[in-house]
């Protein structure tokens, strides 16, 4: 067995899928295995006892959200009942932004990628946006209004415009992003425009209710993480892309629940290994400390998984004013993500490193032999239910991850 | 009399200008002193006799579109029998890229800056887009077509746009463009995004033609371009909120008519100092060679006299795929031009060089003294007429238009 050859094959599927967003519609008609009972959660799997504030807040806010609780006390009834289900959103080839929860009746963004001919389909919720949103734990009404504003006026109006374009090419969008100053995770606010301007005219041509459409135009204009959740989709399907090649020592995929961070390694099947969740470092909205910060949390790694995110940080210098640092560290980080790498992306290339390609696809091996983590920008949540984001950082999965993972890799293939 | 001072004061005028977009006319109606056999050109003045192709391509079409010819024949021979008057945007507080032409018809945007009080006011034409187009010289039917659309579709629908936005802050948008990637001349990628997601929702409302609204939405997110030309605007506001500093070596505009470049300086009244124009260094189009390319044309080297353009080009390291040579040379235009101006500007911040203010305002004195010109972003027009772009890449003005300046300067103030 060739390891090297293995991770070879890893990423160079990584890098040729090119992920298309095709469709939204609801989760239960589109989504694997969704179910009414079912929620779906970011990061590796968790029961209920172990689950951070944040995320216990997120999944009070969709019961109440499917109309299957009327209050917070009987949401956790009915949990504490054992009547709902939870389950990865990974297990569903979805993804999602910080707590990730995901219903039945949620609209989700299709994306389908066609490299090795049979069509692969992965998901993402829809983003909210910013101030008091469910992926941060809040479930107050307007954040329950808001969602089913998304359900209700715009799902459809994308669902209409995505089958009018004949879908987005995300991988092409994300390439033009990152020569706009994204890195694609924290900052998406040229790939929201580039996907707010593709959108636009036919959300306009969609609707003959104007005011609606300048409505669903203006919320996804606004929100500089419109396309957050459609990149993440496609990240997904880069890294299922490279999943599954005996061999590999490549990660696939890098998650947090908000308790533990888990990853997942092309070569090493369903498994996860996990170890506790670390708290970012970086920069609290007035009023807050890191006191209030809950450690890690979201599928949103999957960027830095797929090559972007940190990993391309070089490639948005103006990033710093967000997550702290300087320009000079954010071409660091890209940097020192070369030394833990298989490869540099041939489509994912950074202007500030002479359109080098960025670092991509995660050597399990490397990172052990050097102690070298992946890095990770990251949006940081309120340890406690119902209040919200409360700053942006930077963060790294705990060593102990990839040693685990190692070890299981030796045991494996008897090395 | 303190030269410093003076300089001083006109740039900080310069910087402290605050431009919005606040409207669209028809030019005869809001340009003072536009009137019907009036044609506005770029740069310094010239007499038709000694007009370059595409200025000449352009005056024929604008002729054609005013129906003041009814071919290409007629228009010349309006012309040669002096029945067209020809002046400088600048002369009407206007500015138009490339052959700038401009005419008694055509919708141009309305810049209002209120700095000292009175409101100023600022001209430029609407941007056409990519292929065969006014600006470069071509006046094919299709072109006049596309100028027909853009004025009686189009411009009605950015106007009421704009008047229920209740106008948009250029500066802002600027700031923001230069920290995605954009240097604010050649490349506005990220500004005309910014410009069209503003816009897209208020034009959506302000039709019950959904499909023409759509089609100015597509049209406006399409064109990289854009917001060029209310830039150019808005930046020959903040060069003429310098203008007029008695003792000012600070160069208040830089314009070329694809003949003669010519500037003009703070402290120099209405004086032009003129040499002939370059030719640029560039890429041209599949077909195109150097020989085919036109002296350097248009008035947007006024980006590069406020402070951004090839000066922010640190800013824009993806644009030397477009204009030639590596983000290193990118990086060390910017550098250089700090050695010959006089300040650096408070909102317009380069993140590749630690947030520090693009150089602003161009000293005279330091360009003689130095013999480093300023250094100019431009698109390369076809030396024809009727043709249109060839190319873009890198141009310098004549020193000798700066000596022959320092020396009038030298006599006026008896230095």
């Amino acid at each position: 067995m060739n390891i090297n050859e293995a991770n070879a094959t890893a990423v160079g599927r990584m890098i040729s899928a090119r992920p298309m967003l095709t469709g939204v519609g609801a989760a239960r008609d589109v989504i694997p295995g969704m179910r009414d009972r079912l929620l779906l959660h970011a990061g590796p799997p968790i029961e209920w006892q172990r689950m951070s504030g944040p995320m216990r807040g997120a999944i009070i806010g969709a019961l109440l959200f499917e109309g299957l609780a009327a209050t917070e006390q009987e949401a956790t009834e009915l949990v504490a009942a054992g009547e709902i289900d939870f389950e990865p959103c990974h297990h569903h080839q979805a993804v999602g932004p910080m707590a990730g929860v995901t219903s039945a009746s949620m609209a989700v963004y299709v994306v389908e990628t066609a490299e090795t001919g049979a069509v692969q389909r992965s998901f993402s919720n829809l983003n909210e946006g910013y101030g008091k949103v469910l992926r941060y734990g809040a479930f107050a009404p307007e954040v329950l209004d808001k969602l089913r504003w998304m359900n209700e006026v715009m799902a459809p109006l994308l669902a209409s415009a995505l089958n009018a374009l004949g879908g987005i090419d995300l991988r092409a969008l994300v390439a033009e992003a990152l020569h706009m100053g994204d890195e694609g995770h924290n900052r998406n606010k040229a790939g929201s425009l580039i996907f707010t301007k593709l959108l636009a005219p036919a959300v306009t041509e969609a609707s003959d209710d104007r005011a609606a459409a300048a409505e669903v135009v203006r919320f996804l204009g606004d929100n500089a993480l419109s396309v957050l959740n459609p990149v993440m989709a496609a990240c997904k399907a880069m890294a299922d892309a490279a999943h599954g090649v005996e061999g590999s020592t490549v990660v696939t995929a890098m998650a947090r629940n908000g308790t533990d961070f888990g990853i997942r390694v092309s070569g090493m099947g369903d498994d996860w290994f996990t170890a506790p969740a670390a708290t970012p470092d970086g920069l609290y909205f007035s009023g807050f400390t890191s006191d209030d910060a809950n450690p890690d949390i979201g599928d949103s790694t999957i960027t830095e998984t797929a090559g972007i995110g940190a990993f391309a940080m070089a490639a948005a210098p103006a990033i710093v004013t967000f997550v702290s640092g300087t320009p000079r560290d954010a071409l660091n980080a890209t940097l020192e993500m070369y030394d833990i790498t298989v490869g540099e992306h041939q489509h994912f290339t950074i202007p500030q490193l002479d359109f080098r390609g960025s670092p991509v696809g995660i050597d399990l091996r490397k990172v052990v032999e050097l102690g070298v983590t992946p890095r990770v920008n990251t949006g940081i949540a309120h340890r406690e239910a119902g209040v919200g984001q409360v700053g942006a950082g930077l963060v790294r999965p705990p060593v102990a991850i990839f040693e685990q993972a190692l070890n299981a890799f030796a045991d494996r293939y008897g090395i």
